[in-house]
């Protein structure tokens, strides 16, 4: 395969970042595409076509002023990675949770029942109450009911607050909330991005699933990083986006220990929303989320092609903290 | 225990983040309390009301202009954990150092004394100064004095920087010091938290004292990280806060390697100041102070109870960076 | 040694951050001096009068507004410590690669040309390009040519993109490209710093040199963490400047996995631009720089003598993260 090749016409030499950037319509996802050329960057299979296990979209912001939510606790069997299973501890069965979604001012009314064998309980970073009053364990079987009001916009993690904490988080019981200020972002295609490790050994059953190594984790030596859920799901089935059309990316990073240095290949980030406010930073290539923090990053994507995502820290890539984009050029009446 | 049943009362909708928040008013401590309920992120045991280690209220704001300051440095045994013993270095026997606090353009009248029985200095992030001139190291018996005048307002590091400096910084020679702005910053209850970790091995002695593995810390993996010197001293003993009222929390992370990602759960950081301006960021759950870095959390906690803070990267958490805040209502007259 | 007596004259109390500093005056650099004093964060012999490996030193911005670069990727021994070998994979030769530069809307004329026996790629993370486009794989004896153009001013990483990633970074696939904003930044002493780290075994080969070792780098546990590619380089041959001057320091984190703590001993940052605006972070002692991220620190040293800079992750310094400024006063016609 000679690359050179391919440069040696004139239309080669197009330069994409310059060209007038398509006016930003968010409506429907561009169709799916076959299966993209594999990138130089895949740490993972491209394109097989599979389903991701977990969608990144968010629910849309709603009117409603009250939302009502109940999330059961439950273990399950989960796959952090292909063929590879893992005794898990969840919100609603999923790793991550649902993603949830409200508006500064709106009431949250939440119930959580425990399915789960022993107890648990939840900590939404998005709330300011007293941890001692809400976040307290609810027994199996039980459950707990309060409202809270989110007051400050931004993405937040929510998690399993049971000691050891750091069990719990390992074990998949974490999600995002996005709180939308009461102004309403721009239009944009949204996703949410939920950074995790897991820390496995081989499990006491006789069967092949794993479960936590606390040892490895306390050593800080993971064997899986994942986006949603799973090892390198979004680069088994790329996230399909129209060129230039602006993403906005939710990212929370669970930890429970590595620090997240966010990243797509090929664009950088218009714009980072490291604060509440509406002052931004511009023009960012990579930035780090802390473990228990959840930053906004917005960039759009310049030309057709694939566009991985990672974190940067490549280690952890290597481990399956890799996706792709798949930027289409939308077409006439789409 | 049936925690759901907890909230079949009305009372139990109330919101608390919607309330108006009460006036600040800083002054006395409030009254301590009876032990407080566990909550389910203690990492420790909590409220056996015990005296903390360190006091980690800095002193206050001075209207002198020239600050005499005269450290000790000195080997001695300290506590880092409940009835585990580490055989550690200090400036003035304590670990962190005793908080110091000046004003920007103030004169900082310096001597150092070495009292241990190997080379050791002293490195002041809050100074410009040339190392090579005074960050020298100064040897047993002997002393340094200087002055130097803080320009910069913030919360700083310093610590020992005899090589190998990691040594120095493991084994316990750090501390903080405020420079406030010649514009005082409003009132607020103020704290200190300085983060650092221990590296362990059976010491040389016969008796069940700890001293510093290099190898360990050369691989990065701790036994534990605490606040102020101790694990989960401050889980033990809660600081106690009144409902409401300003808190301004000065962290500085001596490291000697690892990022702390610090929290208080079931609050929001309104202001985190990152840099010696008045542009803090506003609105953060959880944000990194790196290592050799100090930056300035204000919140206000909205109920009466009890509030981890840690650091979210959850190892470390489980490790013995864990404290609490134990917030009571302000009754009258008070 | 009694420091102490240093101090007895009133000259020792003359507080350098208080004296009006000299004025910028950008030029020549200062004379090579003798050997500087030893300084007590020495981690590494100081001043032994070698030429560092590698010259920190940006090529100028040029007024051209096409720049054609032209990098061979050849696998090839290079020097990562005194006396320790390794067999890198390298962009022209060093390690890090060439420090490239250009002006906000210059047009980049790149050819990449693989002299290595293994396919290799490139990723500027300036670029806002499609990676399945132009971040391909180029074989051996092949090569690439196309054109992009810089957006967004800075200082970015670039390295090679083909799988597995975290591999071609470990043995040396990286550089730093300056990107200028349209108005240029004011004069200063500019450097670049490229931080990452090495992951040894012994070679296959019957001599000494070493090679990569994967299970380490997955386990997070460099023996080596540099600064443009060796060891204590600027340790061995401090970078001479004048006092007070401004320097202006671009640093890459290039990892693969240690976020740096970049801190200069003696020195505050007036400024760290952690976007592309014009609204830089202003009075900060030590700041966190994300894998794959670039930062710019602007600072000055108050008076002459010896100024360590260091990843304050002090494992990492320990392992050779640390270089030295020689601050020189500029004399009469200098």
């Amino acid at each position: 395969m000679r690359v050179s090749s391919l440069c040696t016409a004139l239309s080669c030499l197009v330069v994409a970042a310059c060209r007038p950037r398509p006016e930003a319509q968010v409506g429907e996802a561009p169709p799916a595409q076959t299966a993209p050329a594999n990138v130089s960057h895949g740490e993972a299979p491209v394109g097989t076509g599979q389903s991701p296990a977990f969608d990144p979209r968010p629910p849309q912001r709603s009117g409603s002023r009250l939302h009502r939510v109940r999330l059961e606790m439950r273990h399950k069997r989960i796959t952090v990675a292909p063929d590879v299973r893992y005794d898990g501890w969840t919100f609603d069965g999923t790793v991550p949770g649902p993603i949830l979604r409200a508006t500064v001012g709106d009431t949250m009314d939440f119930t959580l029942v425990n399915r789960a064998p022993i107890p648990h309980s939840m900590d939404f970073h998005a709330a300011e109450v007293a941890p001692s009053r809400v976040y307290v364990n609810v027994m199996p079987g039980d459950s707990i009911h309060y409202r809270w009001v989110p007051r400050v916009p931004g993405v937040f993690m929510y998690h399993c607050g049971t000691a050891p904490v750091a069990m719990h988080i390992a074990n998949g019981m974490y999600g995002a909330i996005i709180v939308d200020p009461a102004r309403p972002r721009p239009p944009a295609r949204e996703l949410v991005i939920v950074q995790s490790e897991f820390y496995t050994r081989r499990g006491a059953s006789s069967d092949s699933a794993l479960s936590l190594d606390w040892e490895k984790l306390l050593g800080l030596a993971p064997e899986y990083v994942v986006f949603n859920g799973r090892a390198a799901q979004y680069a088994d089935s790329p996230i399909r986006v129209w060129v230039g059309e602006p993403l906005r990316i939710y990212v929370v990073n669970a930890g429970p220990n590595r620090v997240s240095a966010f990243h797509v290949v090929g664009a950088i980030f218009e714009r980072v929303y490291v604060d509440a406010t509406d002052r931004p930073l511009e023009g960012v290539q990579t930035f780090n989320v802390a473990v228990g923090g959840g930053l906004i990053f917005e960039t759009r994507l310049a030309e057709p092609g694939t566009y991985p995502f990672v974190s940067h820290a490549f280690a952890d890539a290597t481990k399956g903290a890799v996706g792709m984009f798949e930027a289409v050029r939308r077409g006439p009446g789409q």
